[in-house]
């Protein structure tokens, strides 16, 4: 049995997406393509030489009868009312970051799936799908290092467009720490403070950059992550997670180890699509599983929700210099 | 269009790659099963849910219709009788090492598929597809390290059982390196010498543990292979390439590094199935691609008679003490 | 020329030195000890066969008409008292930390150190003296990384006493930090906060184990350091500075890189007298240089002052929970 | 007491060490001189600012009745001469390597030293004094990895001037070597063999470069050390010794570990002198400790024989081709 896939959104991840589960990724098949741009909907399929349908309309895509499981890569905002409708049509959908631009949008879709009683939702949160972070979590889940007490984390990239904002260093750089670390950690978020170091000569005028956050989780583990995204010197992803036994750190990628021109050296990645790139295959190949198991057990909308309040928090500590608290609801026993 | 696999010899390794076909790898299914133990042969279909004939002669399977491409993957000794019955079938055929047991018997398949006037043997040495060896390979190709001059290499394994003896440090763990530092160079071995270091305590009486073998290519390049198959401490495969301006080293496998007991340590694998786990699927999934596009572009017949022919020389090596040439035929067109 | 050199305590600390001017520096002798216990200045001084008086009072090895300079390595609230003491006497000194318990004992030596209008004073900070500190420094100034931004430190013990309270994470730890770090940065502390994380259970109740201080320097540079005086794994000292062109890493402690027991791993030290000791030869060599070449450049008394200041600060943080300024008195031109 | 020392030959070595024992070093000072160019000898006098008087004559020197020790630092082929003078003064002498140009020419010494019946010698081999050397021999003497089997070096410069042939190989670079594995593992060499791979572009016309050189030890040991002096890359010395349970590799120098340009570095010397400017004043001391305590415990006339025997030995291989044993006579009790 395949399961049969509409795509919404045919964008760059979403085209990448559409490639993945083609060529790459085993069970799935794509039915069914939408895009505000029809002409690059059928380019892809072309190009793919899928035997799909476009669509002109994306809820008529997601409720297509031979439709089983949709993608949502549209446009960010466009993402809460995909969802709804995908849930509305008791059917399984995968959809990109963020789940939804607000908190309340997040919260919807939330109360959505509980109404429908069944987990239909998988956030594209592709980190825990990383294999260094999936040996970080089975270090601490084995005790290896003892109970967490603190994470040093950084996330660099060597430098970002003028249309780059101080709050985006949140809600599209963060973003990401703000998932995995409530995964590594099985905890939740507690309050968050920014500070704002000397700003890099490199970072726009309409950027502070690099800035510190620091959170605290309801368990007291202490997390630092520097988000440092003009380093010039490469993207790199750093997370140590500090025990009470002892510290295990996220392996660096791949690299052969060199020696020329008086040094010796590892490479550090320059392109962010590089780092994470088997990880996009793990986490879809294990939606396409998940819908035929019947069972999703990928980032859930409350894990959206969940990362959508705490970066919200985050950003009101960006602006009030004081540490802020993070109020999360109970999370109801479906999420548990 | 998904390409009909048979698989002859249904053991560990030929479990494994059928499991790989039916799990992770893309375009293919398998079809067809034998197994001196047909019983074998069975528990598999079933345990993989597999749509698949059990044949009780392993030439009508080669033979049958529904049958595109054939892995060999049965006891040593009769690879070669079944890569012949697939080269007159006209199938393409995937054959684990050894191609045949002896080099006369690589020969045998070298002319057979000159016969044919077309690559349709693969040979199943996965090291090329190595991630690893992957980036040593491109930062040669690259010139990242000038011309390579010597390369230093160590293949360790924890332990080996009593029926491991001194010539199978050649046949059975040397034979990689032979195989993929004659693909990293693109280069072909002139000669080998064996020196045999103080043996370990660890190593049983029929075993000379540990082996240097020492190998010259025709453009000069100098190899040294330390084979330690009782070195207690790890599976280890060590590769360094010296060039005129500098050295790379292939990367270690990931890790976390960790901070316990006074250590700042990664992990050394033990197993040598986790080493090189990811390299047989992209080599089984390379495989059903060439089978696809009609084109083989993996280790090739005249690969596994190379090898051969060094690993023979290795062992008059390990006998005589001396330098041995290695008389390599000259290479066909047809194998360029 | 030797440099004569009385000591005034010759505990633990007081007989490394006298053992380090004897057998391992050059250009000072000792001819004066002083202790409350004169049984062990005895002890000393006929352990490594001294040709020294042993004075009952300090104030008279200070006057002595041969001594002509000081080590005051006596019980830390004695320090002042000496100090002021030879700073009247017009005679070098060498004072290991604390100057003084106060930061107004602190001042009172640069008050009469400023009155006496000849830097007499050096203070037992021997991180900068630390090879690699010193290597980190250099980078910095040859601009390798770009101006600093932001620094990430760590200052961890594998345990301590119950006599080990919360606020000796900052006066008998973090000084150290708070010493070499205005030393690296070229710069002064503008504020500090402390926060907690969860409590390891290896720490004893009297004490809040691991901590998290952050300071802002005048520059803007952020700096966070974890002191985890209980982290059971070793003597671990990290130091990486964050420029705007890249980052540089205090190097680890020299170890053998071992293969062993599927670990490839480094040493940590688990003894703190290690990490430094080499440091404490070059400190103590650069006073005795300096003072034969009347011309102290080691830490100053207005570097004890400004440590001092600045560990104040940090206490009252640890007590307050808020961040507190750190109100630094402008530096007058004589310590420039 | 202050051990009074002679020096003969005063060019860069002589002068460095004139600087070490004057500057860095304790128990000793410079009383005499004597450099074939007694310009050269006043100006050295000069700039340190020396106490000493300038001989014309060495042997005058040698008797000089304030002279306690003897340092030899003169060109090579002059230094048979005058150890066997300063034995026959009866007093302590340190030489720099070589002990003598021949073989023959060390085992005059030895013999006059045997006749002498007291160790009045030390050669100038530096690095069993580097602390990384010492970590690795004390890691074999606790047994941490077993008993070795193997030792893999290489002994690699930037380049080399067009006066370097092919068998300084040898007596320049692969001397200490030679010296330093013969007391890393209290052995002896068997036998010797050279292999030259394809040469460098970067060698001269004049030079085989790299060589490989593969010793045997009486113990069984087989130890391969890569000699390049054109690497390019930098200087550059490895070591690894591979035991029956585990490999321990000679640390790396110290070195900063910097993420800039996509790189993750540390800094690979170029510069000979830098790598073991450490080891000259702890050999140094050693000797002045040994001359002190009547009882000198560093490399003797009888380890500068045997390196010199096993470098004929390899220069022999470098001509034949073939694996040349290695004679050496029976060591002496003296020397035991």
């Amino acid at each position: 049995m395949s399961i049969k896939i509409g795509i919404i959104g045919i964008g760059a991840i979403g085209a990448d997406h559409a490639k993945r589960i083609t060529n790459s990724l085993t069970g799935a098949s794509i039915v069914a393509l939408n895009d505000v741009n029809l002409a690059q909907a059928h380019a892809v399929a072309d190009t793919l030489q899928l035997n799909a349908k476009v669509y002109t309309d994306a809820h008529e895509l997601i409720n297509a009868d031979d439709v089983d499981a949709i993608l949502v890569t549209s446009w960010g905002p466009t993402h809460e009312e995909f969802v709804l409708s995908a849930i509305a049509a008791n059917k399984y959908v995968f959809c990109e970051k963020p789940l939804a631009t607000t908190a309340q949008g997040c919260k919807n879709i939330v109360d959505a799936e509980l109404k429908a009683g069944k987990k239909l939702v998988q956030v594209g949160f592709m980190r825990p799908y990383d294999s260094g972070y999936q040996l970080l979590k089975q270090a601490i889940t084995n005790g290896d290092i003892g109970e967490p007490l603190m994470v040093h984390c950084a996330h660099r990239n060597p430098e970002v467009p003028e249309s780059y904002l101080t709050p985006m260093a949140i809600h599209d750089t963060l973003i990401h720490e703000l998932d995995v670390l409530r995964w590594l950690l099985d905890d939740d978020y507690k309050s968050a403070q920014v500070v704002f170091p000397r700003k890099s000569r490199y970072a726009h005028s309409q950027l502070a950059d690099p800035q510190i956050v620091l959170l605290e989780t309801t368990k007291g583990v202490r997390i630092d992550v520097e988000v440092f995204v003009n380093c010039q010197y490469g993207y790199d992803i750093q997370c140590s997670v500090v025990g009470e036994e002892g510290i295990a750190n996220l392996p660096e990628p791949q690299s052969l180890l060199i020696r020329k021109d008086a040094k010796l050296a590892t490479t550090v990645l320059t392109d962010w699509k590089q780092r994470f790139i088997d990880a996009y295959d793990v986490e879809l190949q294990d939606f396409i599983d998940g819908v035929k198991a019947q069972k999703l057990i990928g980032p859930t909308a409350w894990d959206g929700f969940a990362a959508s309040i705490a970066a919200d928090a985050c950003v009101k500590a960006q602006e009030s210099g004081q540490i802020e608290s993070i109020e999360m609801p109970e999370r109801p026993a479906f999420y548990q």
